[in-house]
């Protein structure tokens, strides 16, 4: 087959028997990380840096950076920001460089660093990233940040929502079952995935949390158009992205 | 809660972040290494060693005892089986001792020895499983074996089956996100699982090898009452089990 193929990986502990080089790698933490990370380009930051310990984080902060950072869904003591997507809606992250250290999603940006491109996905922005994937023509990965490296439902149900986009124009095929699964779980899920998510535990434990509303701003479909990509040391924006919008609004 | 959890491991790799002593983990490898284990127990196979590697199985062979051999959906040369359930089905195996060495299966139950107990499940066995475990009041993992350590579809229907047959008479709870999106899976193909299968990448390569009467056996549910038991250095028959089999005629 020519076509490109897309497979998911549920959890960043397995992202080495998924690896190929030449692959682009979608990391989805829906919960918050990625879906904060979209956010925070949208508002105007120009760059956000993932490090995978606290310890990195806080050398970070001495140095003078804004850092985020969020352990079990709570922000951390002394740092700026945690992984609430509203944390970044405001003018003073414009032009921003912010440092980010989160329990999930941070792990997996790191597990996925090397000769793969990475790209940043969540429901917000959603068919920007199916958009753009259609038009790069290469294997595609879906890495879910999940719990702890443990398989969670928001982000499978992510992995399937974009695979049966790319899939359902024919353009990509898939003979993964993690994939195949994914869009079974996105099409019973699709109508009302607040509703369908009340079942999972890492819902429950951000219920416990008081995160509704994170929650439900999370799980708002295609909100945005960024596609924040990894460059060089960090996260920058996709730019010279007029066709991805085109692509989008033509359709 | 009082009521023992259920969760469920979508690969062996995994397993160490589900450890726990005190639990009971069903091993499954429906195609087709745990299908062939309840079969050929039924079939009046006394004993069962699994062994991880090929030459640990050539050293068994070498000292004389019959042993198993596949890879990749293969038996390999120059031993006396292989995994399709069809080879266990002849009175040559009665009251013998034969060790097993598969690609995912034997790795499964592998990595779950130790200190928890370890039954072998399969749709063949599937309520004689599930009323034995309502008995024990322990917490349950199911470890699927998959492909290699990637998720496999049929594994995790078979866990969807095992946790809704545990759930649905309230004996146990589950907050399991691997468990729950299991379970969806299982409601999706309990009419036909093999046509649900078709979708599947390994039911694709066994299709490729022209094993379809195999698949067929293996995804028949509860034709078989045994359940293979891990002991000592192998798998036997869990004897005393007249109240599995008056439970599930009971019902």
């Amino acid at each position: 087959m020519n076509k490109p193929k897309i497979q998911t990986c549920y959890s960043p502990a397995l992202y080495p028997l998924f690896h190929e080089d030449d692959t682009i790698v979608v990391v989805v933490d829906v919960l918050r990380a990625t879906s904060a990370i979209c956010t925070a380009f949208e508002y105007g930051v120009e760059k956000m840096i993932p490090v995978a310990g606290l310890d990195e984080a806080q050398n970070y902060k001495n140095a003078g950076y804004l850092v985020a950072a969020e352990r079990n869904a709570i922000k951390q003591e002394g740092f700026d920001f945690g992984n609430s997507p509203y944390h970044y809606m405001n003018d003073d992250v414009k032009g921003k460089t912010i440092v980010i250290s989160t329990t999930n999603g941070t792990q997996a940006i790191e597990a996925a660093k090397g000769k793969a491109t990475i790209v940043i996905g969540s429901f917000l922005n959603l068919s920007a990233v199916a958009n753009w994937l259609k038009l790069q023509k290469k294997d595609v990965l879906i890495l879910c940040a999940g719990w702890k490296n443990k398989f969670n439902m928001e982000d499978s149900l992510f992995a399937g929502a974009l695979a049966n986009q790319l899939i359902s124009t024919e353009e990509f095929y898939t003979l993964c079952d993690s994939t195949i699964a994914a869009g079974y779980l996105y099409e019973r899920a699709a109508d009302d995935l607040f509703a369908f998510l009340e079942k999972s535990s890492h819902r429950h434990r951000l219920k416990n949390l008081d995160l509704e509303t994170d929650i439900k701003y999370c799980l708002q479909v295609d909100t945005l158009t960024c596609i924040p990509i990894y460059h060089e040391d960090g996260l920058i924006e996709l730019k010279n992205q007029k066709h991805i919008r085109a692509v989008t609004i033509s359709e």
